[in-house]
C-alpha cells in the first residue's frame, strides 16, 4: 500500500446499443491521446443487445485538456454510438446529503467512514424530518437541517429541501432509514442519484415493517437492499443486497437487531460504489462494475 | 470419530402451551427411569406463549420397554400438558419417496448421500410423471414408478400413487423439482411429511420461472427454499433457505446454473433435518433444532 | 415487540463431567422453587464426555431470595456434580473497558450500539496507548484514559491499568484493534473476560499484517475472528468468525477496507454474546449458546 | 434463454508487463479484422505493474482463418508486448481426467454435471488408486483406470498414468479427493492444469485430516479450497474458496458431512472456470475472470 497521492483520473460511464468496434474506438481515442488506462470494464446484455462500459484513465499526460474532454468525447465517440454517458473526475468528489429520521445505525456507519477518511468525500450534510439525531450532527460538527413534515406541508417542505440541496451543490442523496416517501419532484430532479436502504431482500416484504412480515412468514434468512429510488415504492433498480441467517430462536426484536447490521453495510457499500462511479442503471436493473 | 455402532435412541418431539415445570417433569420422567439424555433442546415462542422441545435418550438401560414408551409418556406427561407430540426410534429409519420430473441435480444429490451411507436411510423409491430420469433409477438399482399426468387423469393417478406410497410404507415425500402441483388429498394424508424445494428465496418469486422473475427484477442474490407443502402454493412452513450472490454478468442461464447448486443443498439439508427428527411445524412456521 | 420492561432474570452457566440426571436435578431445583424457566440449553461434548448448560429463569416468584441463590445452588447442585459455574443477574449489567489504538471502526460500532441502547449496558470507559481517538471519547462524553506504552514502562503502565480497571469495576475488556500485546498478569486477572478481534480467519495469518499475508497467499476469502485472549498470541478460544469473498481485483488497501466491516461485526457479536452470558470456554474451545 | 446453438468463439488469455496501449492494440486487431467481441476483461496488478486480459470474440465473420489466428496474434501483438498467452476455441472442449480414491461426493457432483450437459464437456475418464468407486464409473459408462500405488511402484505407476493421459488427449486433471501426492513429473507435465480440492480454507490446516485440526482448534467456520497443484503441498495458486458456519454442536463427523458439501461445490466451480478459460495463474496467485 503506497502512500503516494492518488493519481488524478477521469472516469467514463457509458451505455448504448451494442455494435462492433465500440471498445476499439474508445481505447484508441484514449491511447492515441496518451491517456493511460487504469481500468476498463465492459458488459454486453445479450438479451437486450445493449453495451455498457466503465473506463478510468490518468489525466496527467493526457493530451486533451480536462475542460475539453467532454466536448471531444461527445463529438468523436458518444454521438456516433448514441451513447448515454457520464464523465467524472476523481478530484471532484461527490457531495452527499444524508436523510435520516430516528434510527442512528446507518448514520453512524456513514459518518465513521467519512471521519476516518475511508471514502475521501467532503463533509456531508444531514437532513431530517425529526430532531432526534441532531445531537449526532453536533458531535461530528456537521450541518443539520430540520424539515418537519406533515400531510399539509409536505410539498412546501420539499421545495425548501430542493432549494437547500441545490445551494449546497448536493449530487448524491442517501436515505439512511428516512421514514418518509419522497415526492416525484425530488426523484425527478435527482434521477438515479437517490439511494435508499430497504430492510428486506426485495422484492420480498415491500413496504412497512418488513421484519414483522418476515417473522410472520417464518423465513430462515433476512436481508437488506440498497436501491435507487423511483416513483414506485421499493421498486427501483437494485444496487446491492445481502442477507443473514436466522432461526426460530430469534424474536422480531432480534431480527431488527441483526438486520440493522446488514442494512448499514449494504447501504455503505452502495454509497462506496456511487462515490467510485461504478454503477450504471438501465431499465430497472443496475450494472455494477466492482 | 468412533466407529462403534450408534446407540439405539428414542426421540421425542413435542409442543404445547407454555407453563411452568414441563422440562422438569419430562427430564424427571426420563431420569427416574434411567434414561440417559443424549440431547435436549427447548424453545419458547414468547409471542404465542407456546413451548417446543426435542429430547433424545438412550433406549439401552431405559426401564420402560420400547413398546410401552408411547403409552407411559402419553399418560404421565403428554395428556397433562395437552401436548402435540411424536415419538421416533433411531432403529426405525424413514422410508422416502423421491418425486421428480426432468431435472436430475437434486435427485443425484440425494442418491449420492444414500449410496454413500451419509444418511443411514433405507433404499428410497422414485416416482415421476415422466420417464426422463428412469435411467438414473436403473443406475442406482432403485424402483422407479411412472405416473404420467394429464388434466383428465390427475386425480385417478394420484389415487394410485397413494396406494403405492401406502404399500411401500413411505413416511417422507420429497418433491425434488417435481413439476406438478400435488392435490389436497396427498397433502392431507402426508401432513408435514411432504418437502418441496422452490427455486427462490420465498416469499419472493412465488410460482413459475422464479429465475426469470429474479433476472427481470435485477436482484443481486438468488436463493432456494425448502418447505412443507400445504394447500396454498409455495406458502407452507419454511424449513431451510440459502442464497448465492449474483451480478449483472449473469444471464438467466447462469442464474439457473448457480441456483441449482443452492437448490440441491437446501433440499438435502431439509431432508437430513427430517431424517433426524429435528423439525416441528407450528402455525406456518418451523422450529428447527439443529 | 412489546415495550414492557424486561423481566429480572438469573442466568446460570455451568459445565462438568457428564453424568445422568444433571438436567433433571437442575430443572427440578428451579421448578420446585417456582422459578419459571425462560430458556434452557445444554450440550454434551461426546469426545470429552463433558456437559455444558445455560439456564435462565425469572427471579420474580422464585422462592429463593436473590442473595441466597448462589449458596443454595452451590450446596444442592454444583458441589454434587463438580461443576464449574457462574451465576449472573440481568439487573447487574456488565461494565466494559474498550482498549483502542488508532483505528476507529470497531470503537464507533461499539459506541453506536451503546448510545442507541441496543445493548442495555452502562457507559463504558476507553483505554488507549495513543491519543488519536480521544476526540471520539469526547464526542460521546465517555471517560478516556491514556497509557502511553514503551518497552521500558509497559509493566508499570499495566499495573496502573489494572488499578483503574479494578476501581471502575470493569468485568469485560474489549481489545478493539488495540495494537499492544497484553501481559500475562492482565490475562490472568481477567481470565476469559478479555475479547480480542483478529483481522483474519484464525488460525490462518496469525500475528502482524494479516491482510498483507492474505494478499500474498492469494486467498479468495478474508475474515475476522473474535477470541478470548490467552498467553499464546492469537491462540485463545474462538468466539465468532466470519468472512467476506474477495477477488484478484482487490488490492491490499481494498482488503483492509472490506475486512474492517467484518471485524467490527464479528467483534460486536462477540460482545453481545458476552453481555448476554452465552459463552462458556473449555479447553481452548467455546460453547456459544446463541 | 435462447435455444440457438452457441456461437463458435475464440478465447484469448494473456498477461504481460503493463504498458500503455495494450487494450487499444488488441481490440483494434480484432475490430479491424471484423471480430465481434463477446466479452473483454482486463486487470492491472498495481503492485507488480502487470497486465492481464481475457477476450472472447466470434469466429464467424472474423477475417483471419481459425488456423492462422495463433500465428497472426503472435506476430502482430504478443511478441511486441512479451505476452504469456493461450488461445482456445469454443468448439474444442476440454478433455478431463478425474482422479479419485474412496470418497464419492465430488465424483458424483462432477458426473451429474457432465451427464446433464451443464458443462458441455466430452466424456471424462476416471483414474484411481483404489477400486472402490469403479461401480460408479460403470453406472455412468465411463472408462475407469486402476493404478494401485505403493511406495515401491509409485514412480513406475505414474509413468503409466502419464502415458494414458497422453494417449487420451487429457488436458485437465481434477484431483477429486485423490488421496495420493502426485509427483513433480506429473505436475511439470500438466503445469496449471491439475486442480485439487483441499478440505480447509487454506492456508489454515494444511496436510492431513484438516477437519480434525479444525475441530481441535475450535473454529466457527470450516471451508474448502480448490487450487492448482504445485510441488509444495497445498500451496499452489488458489482458484476458489468457500466456507460454512459451524458451532460447538457439530462433532468431527458433522464437520466432515457439512464440509463435503462445500468441497464439491468449490471444486465444481473451479472446473467450470477452467472449462470456460477464465483463470490465469501468475506468481502463486490467480486472476479469475468470472
Amino acid at each position: 500500500m503506497k502512500t503516494t497521492a492518488p493519481k488524478r483520473t477521469a472516469i467514463l460511464l457509458a451505455h448504448c446499443p451494442d455494435q462492433q468496434g465500440i471498445i476499439a474506438n474508445v481505447t484508441d481515442f484514449l491511447h492515441s491521446n496518451k491517456g493511460n488506462i487504469i481500468s476498463l470494464e465492459q458488459h454486453v446484455d445479450g438479451e437486450q443487445n445493449h453495451f455498457f462500459m466503465r473506463v478510468e484513465w490518468e489525466l496527467d499526460g493526457f493530451l486533451i485538456p480536462k475542460e475539453k474532454v467532454e466536448e471531444f468525447f461527445k463529438t468523436l465517440i458518444a454521438d456516433r454510438y448514441q451513447m448515454h454517458w457520464e464523465l467524472h473526475f476523481s478530484d471532484q468528489p461527490t457531495r452527499m446529503a444524508i436523510f435520516v429520521s430516528k434510527m442512528s445505525h446507518c448514520l453512524y456507519d456513514i459518518l465513521q467512514r467519512w471521519a476516518s477518511k475511508e471514502w475521501g468525500t467532503e463533509k456531508p450534510i444531514i437532513v431530517s424530518n425529526h430532531t432526534n439525531l441532531e445531537y449526532i450532527a453536533k458531535r461530528f460538527d456537521i450541518p443539520f437541517y430540520h424539515f418537519p413534515i406533515t400531510k399539509e406541508n409536505k410539498i412546501e417542505q420539499e421545495q425548501k429541501m430542493l432549494k437547500l440541496l441545490d445551494e449546497q451543490g448536493i449530487d448524491l442523496i442517501v436515505l439512511a432509514r428516512y421514514m418518509q416517501i419522497v415526492t416525484d419532484t425530488l426523484i425527478g430532479t435527482y434521477r438515479n442519484r437517490i439511494i435508499n436502504i430497504h430492510h428486506s431482500f426485495l422484492p420480498a416484504f415491500i413496504g412497512a415493517k418488513p421484519y414483522h412480515q418476515a417473522y410472520r412468514r417464518g423465513v430462515k434468512v433476512i436481508g437488506a437492499t440498497s436501491h435507487f429510488v423511483t416513483a414506485e415504492l421499493d421498486a427501483g433498480p437494485i444496487i446491492e443486497q445481502d442477507v443473514v441467517k436466522i432461526s426460530h430462536r430469534e424474536s422480531i426484536k432480534d431480527l431488527i437487531r441483526k438486520g440493522k447490521d446488514v442494512e448499514k453495510l449494504v447501504l455503505s457499500r452502495a454509497i462506496w460504489l456511487m462515490l467510485n462511479r461504478r454503477i450504471l442503471a438501465y431499465q430497472n436493473r443496475t450494472v455494477v462494475f466492482d
